[in-house]
């Protein structure tokens, strides 16, 4: 007990310290270095126990050689931020160490996913927040669920026969879409092949904050005509695409889904907090017509990782879809309700307690603090396009998520062409690197399309401010200007 | 801070306590009393935000009101105990607050991880420790990759065209196998017909912890030759199966797995402990042949939840079939060596932190320490075998867990008939539910086959003595004495 109040007090400085712009946002090591043992501090097992003293170090140097994730400038990833509350809501949940396949074991836990998974289909606006869902593993995870619930509802013959059953099925989603659609349909059994990626407009870049991959439908409509004998299934529409931020028309989408009878999934991992402000919502006009909906906590809300939930609109599909009723875990003849014994719905068997800590937090910020939460986030990102969208060096093809190029001075002048291309390919990972090995911030980057390598700034974490956005620039620009 | 402190005073309070006798188990109230709301404790999730005074409480209350795994007297699943080192090394992952995709964010982790793996592959006996693995988020997700990497082994062309381009694909799995083979199988396309469950000898009641599925070879040639037409693709061996902790003789199957080019999967999500001791781990002879392991040290070895890795003995099918490249994480540019982004490996995007508690707990016991674990409740299992083999009032039909019928005075006299099972299968529920209600101990049950409603006892907390093994008993006879 001793040693876990001393791990404590590591815990509670570390937390401290990322709250702190001084401190480092990371202290980059390559992989060999840490392989090769640093001082004081080695990876490797062995047979004989390690004393307490020892542990506690290892803890230490852990967090040390670690990426603080919560830092005011750490936004690399849709996830960031340390919420306090959610914090202590994981705490919790590890010293329960419990397991949500049973109202016997988790009774509380059950509840109260039950619950918030109800407020979450209110907030879509399925009538009276009826309907199903879970919480997953991850926002590919809760993807998955949507394409295996999609096929489950046309084809519930599948379950038991295999996908010999169904017709060839064929899947849509956008080009910009996460690539977790893809790996279902592989995971599935439909095949990659058989997921129809739609090219999105290209035009984009010009919209501001309001942004609709406008040639969706139509180019979905020539697949499906040119997929003659192929039956679609289930149509996947982007709410806050990965990269940029883009949010695909869901009511256009729905009409043509209606009409053929197609699964309509919106995926809303990273968007989905977006409904929680009554000022953004509307980029999600037309989200209750969806059959399902991701939507990850753990993002743009800040909720400590993992929390991502599905929610289904049709009750009774995510049960007939994946209860097996194993004799062990599911007896029918408990004494009390087992429509409380929510694990059947699952492909997992034993659950991870991914409710509480969202729970907490909700229960401390009530809906209007997640409200206020998302609001500044967005306020904050258009703080920084207003900033360089009339700076020097910088183009921007897309601005939900900030993304945009800095361009170093030796390549303003440069005319557009092969050359400068490849060139400006190189500028992003290398202030990237260095970034990283000097530990003063970090964001992402990547190519998309025909587009060379540009940055990526998301802002989910409630410690950043207009200071942080500021120094990001800065950083950018005194590592970037002499490439 | 002030707050993390003072749930961190709840929580250590909440510890103290799980390990005292006196405490009860559980405080078990219905779902719809919780619901309602217990005094000063309300479930419900509103517009405004609470006090931290009433988060503080509802902390409190949420342990109050759920289940101590913990507890020394909780026997009711595979997974119990709470090891403090573990529980410190689950309070700093949620603290770090990152996710396992890349090196980049991740660093100690990924490492972590890769040298544990590497060390549980070289206790499986795969020459040098090579191979793959990952950890995933439970025995049915690692089990459903056997089953993916198997497909892909032997039918890449799935991924990209789907079921169609194989033939019809048939798996093969004991009747005693773990429920997750079959979600596995409707989930992936296979579809559940095409999963053949075989018999399991029924002698196995007078095994004496050698226990062995026996007629499982014969049969299972029965049904390939039944089955022409049909390619068998994949065998899954149970290593210490669910209800009855049964092995399947891993060498047998692997003759015939290699004559005809199957893939052999070995689960041992409950059994995989035992590899850590030398007296017991020849229940498991010839897993080095298996071309993919379940292992769960979440389970026997007493790591917190979550914490399952599946096993791969060949490098490169696990990237090979779950790999999608997504440019925004997998960036090809990066200052590091790329080839410790192990995230596209996975079939999620973010993956939880599992393996710094596992790590952390590994460095503290050492090997021999886990061993030691592992007898110890090998151990007690056996005392309560032979405590209760002579007793009046028992049957067994099996004891790795030790399985058995309590038999009430009033049923002693019974003759065996429709009348006597009938009655007897409504003890055990009867018993559990009055020792939930006592809030005293618990204990799992189920029926199997045509057996009716027999208790499973297992042990996995290192807390647990002899006495809590004869409360139990006492406390058996004691609620069922008048049934």
């Amino acid at each position: 007990m001793q040693f876990l109040l001393e791990v404590v007090d590591i815990l509670t400085n570390y937390v401290r310290k990322t709250f702190d712009r001084s401190t480092k946002v990371l202290d980059f090591h390559h992989p060999h270095q840490l392989l090769e043992g640093m001082e004081g501090f080695s990876l490797e097992l062995c047979d004989q126990p390690e004393s307490l003293e020892q542990i506690l170090v290892d803890c230490r140097d852990t967090l040390k050689y670690g990426v603080r994730t919560g830092h005011p400038r750490f936004f690399n990833q849709l996830s960031s931020g340390l919420d306090i509350i959610g914090l202590a809501g994981e705490w919790l949940t590890s010293t329960a160490n419990t397991n949500m396949f049973t109202y016997e074991i988790a009774p509380v836990f059950v509840l109260m996913e039950q619950l918030t998974l109800k407020k979450m289909r209110e907030i879509i606006g399925w009538p009276n927040g009826e309907g199903d869902g879970i919480f997953s593993p991850g926002g590919a995870i809760s993807n998955m669920y949507s394409v295996m619930v999609a096929r489950y509802k046309h084809y519930p013959e599948v379950k038991i026969k295999g996908m010999a059953a169904a017709p060839r099925l064929v899947l849509f989603t956008s080009e910009h879409s996460h690539y977790s659609i893809k790996k279902a349909s592989a995971v599935l059994g439909f095949g990659t092949e058989n997921l129809i990626l739609l090219k999105t407009d290209e035009s984009l870049k010009d919209l501001v904050l309001s942004d609709s991959c406008a040639c969706y439908l139509v180019k979905w409509f020539c697949c499906v005509s040119a997929v003659q004998g192929f039956v679609p299934v289930f149509v996947n529409a982007t709410a806050g695409s990965t990269v940029y931020g883009a949010f695909d028309p869901i009511n256009e989408i729905a009409d043509i889904c209606e009409k053929y009878n197609i699964w309509l999934h919106v995926d809303g991992a990273w968007g989905g907090g977006l409904l929680m402000s009554r000022k953004h919502r509307h980029k999600l006009n037309g989200v209750e017509r969806a059959n399902s909906v991701t939507w990850n906590p753990h993002k743009m809300m800040g909720v400590p990782l993992q929390c991502s939930a599905i929610l289904v609109r049709e009750k009774g599909l995510l049960q007939g879809c994946n209860s097996m009723c194993a004799g062990y875990l599911f007896q029918p003849d408990k004494q009390y309700d087992v429509t409380y014994d929510t694990g059947d719905k699952a492909i997992q068997c034993g659950r991870h307690v991914d409710i509480f800590k969202f729970w907490l937090m909700w229960k401390s910020k009530g809906t209007i603090g997640f409200e206020k939460h998302i609001d500044r986030c967005l306020e904050l990102s258009e703080y920084l396009y207003h900033k360089i969208k009339n700076r020097e060096g910088y183009e921007m093809p897309q601005h939900t998520n900030v993304c945009f190029w800095y361009i170093p001075p030796s390549l303003r002048l440069l005319p557009d062409g092969e050359e400068k291309r490849q060139r400006l390919h190189k500028v992003a990972p290398k202030i990237k690197a260095m970034m990283m090995e000097c530990g003063t911030t970090m964001v992402g980057y990547q190519p998309q399309g025909d587009k060379v390598n540009f940055f990526r700034m998301v802002v989910s974490n409630p410690a950043v401010t207009r200071s942080d956005i500021d120094f990001l620039i800065d950083e950018i620009e005194r590592l970037g200007q002499d490439l």
